[in-house]
């Protein structure tokens, strides 16, 4: 497992069999970020999509105070976005920032291009990049009196690492949603679940790592085939049509249908013992 | 009506003026579906979509169990997907799951391609193919203690009949669905009514039953220019940008906007009588 | 400000700095839409996009009765759709029809295509064009008694102003949203809060008008810059794929972040000031 | 092959290995087009789709004078378009128009459906129909003296069959198209091979003939794996982006490339033989 | 027709039945855009589009030597492009050129948008907003020894005002185009014509105009309803998939195969007559 | 420059300012590509994308025999394509082969993912991987004599690297491009050239890699905010609707024209002196 040690910031412990805990590990800085956590929050998720033996991904903040604080501010003063280098003519500035949004785009990605289920756990503090990183997430848990917030008006800017890009597209109301990233309010994780943004509520955040846990051990003993393969369709299926929708999804499966895994898993249905896959 | 008997497992009705009750009629089985009771489910609906008697469509299992449990896997053991002949090419093999596939695609879609809004009514264990179907449905009603599962992760695959396709695009929390899918776990009617998923639910099936057919009697009243036309225009748009949803619209209405059906309509409005419409 | 006088039936108000309160103003007709009103509204709505001394806009309707009771069919009756003029081709006629529809959508779209932030108000009677108008806002507040319905159906034709070109994308339930517009029936404003048709419900209508210039008045104090970028992002990715979405947001951000409003912001938030940004 | 006997109007004949011939066979006529021909065509290559002894597909018009002269109008008075029933209603007519367009395109669409290479070999006489049946062949071949015209402008409508849905599509100057089918001027076959519409043009029927026989046997005698996907691919890809073409690829051979037939193809590539591929 | 009176460098003639004439008309500034001069092209188009006395639409530049040399810098040296007005914000400046460039974009796309058939005709200089106008017309012509460049690298930037939207779009080998975009290296208009980017090519700009009036005459002289549908429908194909091509183009034919027009045309091919039709 | 040192099988040369030139170097074996080579030859435009001292591209092959001769068979016998692993199971093979062709496209796909303009140079053999190459580069020029092949039908599959996804979209006759791809025959650089493949056609790799140099100085002393603006944009909009094309242009250049490079340029137009830009 030395492949996952000395990532900064980013702790990686495997508490099930298949099944991996991420989290932001700058607990004494709220966790936030500065551009080398989020590269290598970007990295870990790379590199866990690619180990066949995880099968599904929990994700949370160190500490009892925040999930995240958002950018770390400080930390990113010298970078391309908040440096005011007047020699720089502003075009060259201009891509120098859209690459540096790219990049922390690609970093935060990682979770949706990442081919296992990401359940994303938030507590206390969650404001700015914790909304880019929940809504790039599958799966969103939170405990009750959390506090989130859509930060970036309140610094001048419009969010631009997810944030309005996938909100439209996670079933809550747009209304809501809205209202949400103008005003940069304070939203309560009890608002939170009422409005379906997130699909589970506790009361502490030791509660909702012991059920996100229990759900993905859930999932980690499923067929990888079939989970990883439910993923890529789901998402695919968001962005295009419902006819395009359908046909990648038969193709998907004119291969996938034929694993091994079906006759496993249709065996274990009949005879009720639990069924063992191999790797994927 | 001869039109529509003899198609094997679907039971077509006409428990009032201008609306169909179609059932899924395997009651012993669970109605579960058979690679021929897909195709003639497909058959109903094309033909319903034609018949000009009938303006809304409402949709049941028979039997007190279930609206149904799925793919009857027993009757689909010698079909493409289940089949190990060993002499087979994977690609050939993979043409022929990729061909069946589209078939039963092809068969559940024939909901949505039917011109007529049509009502699903879930009841009982409603797992696999249910979702699929009630999916395709454009109003979806439920008992509260039906039994919900996005089952296919359980047998090794990931669902490829549209549950995948059309869950992100009818308003759920995406997080909610997610979790669905990933884990297979069971819903009650209740949680899905509370999510978004069904709309109304019942106490009972009786219940959900006749609440359906006064909505379908509700709906077949109207015009069937302005109801068929609403159909296919949120369905168009659904999957477009707005600014294509908008030009379709207009296009579409340039010819509908011709129909007496409006005059009817506005006249009995002002009159307080009750229309009655041609038939499309 | 006389730029916003003599726009017939619809009154401009600025009850706060940078915020405009828009009224349909035609109480004693329920505020229902003559093809004038239409156009009107349309103007008012690009002017105020255009006037960098506005920053969020208020809409609601004059009076006790109704945010508005949808088109005025007496006062319509001269116009393209409803007339029958014997002699006329059916291909001119569409053409003409297809012309008006595609003015009315551009007038009511200009709420979309405005820069700032909309917030429709609905209270009493909200038929027709009242939700092709809600639905084009940006977030919907309600009166718990307001009555709503997608009264098209009723009199004959598909709702064609934007109704259901954008209910399949503000994040209600599809099943509701469908038989709300197949049925034409009744819904309260205390159901469209449940739903997420509006975001927040009040007892009166002065109770939500007064919530809705607070709620204004925190948006119009934040930079523009950042505000009306969130506006262009979320209705942008809306419509397109994540993909699409985040590249977009990347190209836009790359000037903008440039902005002095965001060293402004950020002094302002670690200063515990109020920060003054300047017009755009 | 008795599955071809009896298309009324269509000759299919099997003049080589894997390889078939189909006529348009009203030669009495022009090889107009009544709505029974249409039909029988879209079932003559729905069946070919299927038909696991055919790899390619050569489609010419019997006799001398004409590929087709388009639709047959005197054939077609009594259908929806061209009758004029005096009592209907105008958006009942439009539906029935509509339904007829859709199943007039449906069978056209065939020659893209079908999974095989279609080769079109236009001569005399090719108006109206001729084009949209061109368009949506994979090849075009013509004779120097072939008459082509999109006709359709001549009779009061726009062409609704396909052929302006893809001639932006087909790699010819966009210019030279909308010239042609806003005048339906006549152009020749040697004009339809200068700018790309055809892509080899011979001196006589006989001689286009014999040489898209020996193309369609090459085509024929290599993998129809390879064959197959390579249509499904270039079609799918065209109509959307590079990214989306890519990612569908690659999902597609995921399957594909699994195949006896790439070994074996490679092995007579080696060893200077002719490989026999199995049925597909 | 005073309508076209006074449109400061536009000058509009009506040369035959049902066709204008559009002139650039600066020949002393060799036809040079200002911003004036852009906006009033778009309102030309804008009220042509709408004049049912019009069909089709020649547009030349005025005098001997250009049909534009493109932008007048001189002239546009105070506009938010060029203007270095050191005290703006850059990301006002950014939202001020975004909506500089709108406009332009705006009054361009007015060709595209023209309901009518436009022949764009080339000669002498055509460079910038010269070919930025020759792709969103619908046809063009040029003089061999016209002299082309897409000249906005040449001064610092990549051309916006429509050029690199549609060369990738009007059949024109991409090699030849990318080259031709990135060195603004002069074409002659015989290269023009041999890459398909004009379809025919003169040797003068007299035989042009006659020529081009002789096809305009030609369009002008059919069905409007076919011809404004065949716009219509082959541009609203070009940026969609064949399928929704096909489905938009059965509704739009839905209501327009009812016109009188199909009649008229119908009976005068029967009997060799010259038909009249309606004005649309 | 050591940057670009060590790149196994690809050679990477600065013969004149800001122009890099690209050998794929392995003339012993006709340039036929190994894993390895596949991604080093990503690597390099990778690193040549981000590097400022390079602004244009050329890109040929070493030797006088091939450009390449495509995948090398014999060095790809162990990988997951080729090798049947008699243990496996299908999914877990498609899984493995899919991310195998993701691997191969990332690499080619960098050519289109480079912001600086790519100049293919095909001469000789140009099979395969060859035509990949060539689509996904900007500019094509070839030698008479080369001979190029879509080869992959000849082995049993479907191109799958891109040639399939991008010849739709490269301007070229699309009945010449299936056909060409359908057969595998072989085509001359004389007959590319003439159907719009390449651009320019030389006699001899000497003179075409002289004239290509040529052509990438003239590149290279453009602005490159203009050049790689121009290349995003021409791509971007190749993919989208012309609307969506207009705005992302819009968005794209409120930045770039912000420049510094605009006003160097206009003033070394006036003074016809050569400017120079900055690095970017």
């Amino acid at each position: 497992m030395s492949n996952y040690d000395n990532i900064k910031f980013i702790r990686i412990t495997f508490p099930a069999e298949n099944v991996a805990h991420v989290e932001l590990n700058r607990p004494e800085k709220l966790n936030a970020f500065t551009t080398e956590m989020f590269a290598n929050l970007g990295l870990a998720f790379d590199r866990l999509s690619k180990d066949s033996a995880v099968r599904c991904i929990v994700l949370s903040g160190a500490g009892d105070r925040a999930f995240t604080s958002g950018l770390d501010v400080t930390a990113s003063s010298g970078g391309p976005v908040f440096s005011k280098d007047s020699d720089d003519d502003v075009a060259r500035r201009a891509r120098n920032i859209r690459h540096h949004i790219d990049e922390l785009q690609y970093s935060i990605s990682a979770l949706e291009r990442c081919e296992k289920p990401v359940i994303a756990l938030c507590h206390g503090i969650s404001f700015g990049a914790a909304v880019d990183i929940a809504v790039a997430s599958d799966i969103r848990y939170c405990v009750a009196d959390s506090r989130f917030s859509i930060k970036e008006v309140d610094i001048g800017l419009a969010a631009d690492l997810g944030t309005l890009t996938r909100l439209p597209k996670i079933g809550v109301s747009y209304s809501w949603a809205k209202e949400a990233a103008y005003s940069a309010r304070i939203f309560s994780g009890e608002e939170a679940g009422r409005v379906g943004f997130a699909s589970r509520v506790f009361k502490s955040k030791g509660e909702m790592v012991e059920a996100a846990l229990e759900t993905a051990k859930v999932i980690a003993a499923k067929s990888p085939v079939a989970v990883q393969g439910t993923k890529a369709l789901l998402d695919f299926s968001r962005d295009r049509s419902v006819e395009d929708g359908l046909r990648y999804t038969a193709v998907w499966n004119a291969a996938m249908l034929q694993t091994e895994d079906v006759g496993k898993a249709m065996m274990s249905g009949l005879r009720k013992t639990k069924p063992t896959f191999e790797k994927l």
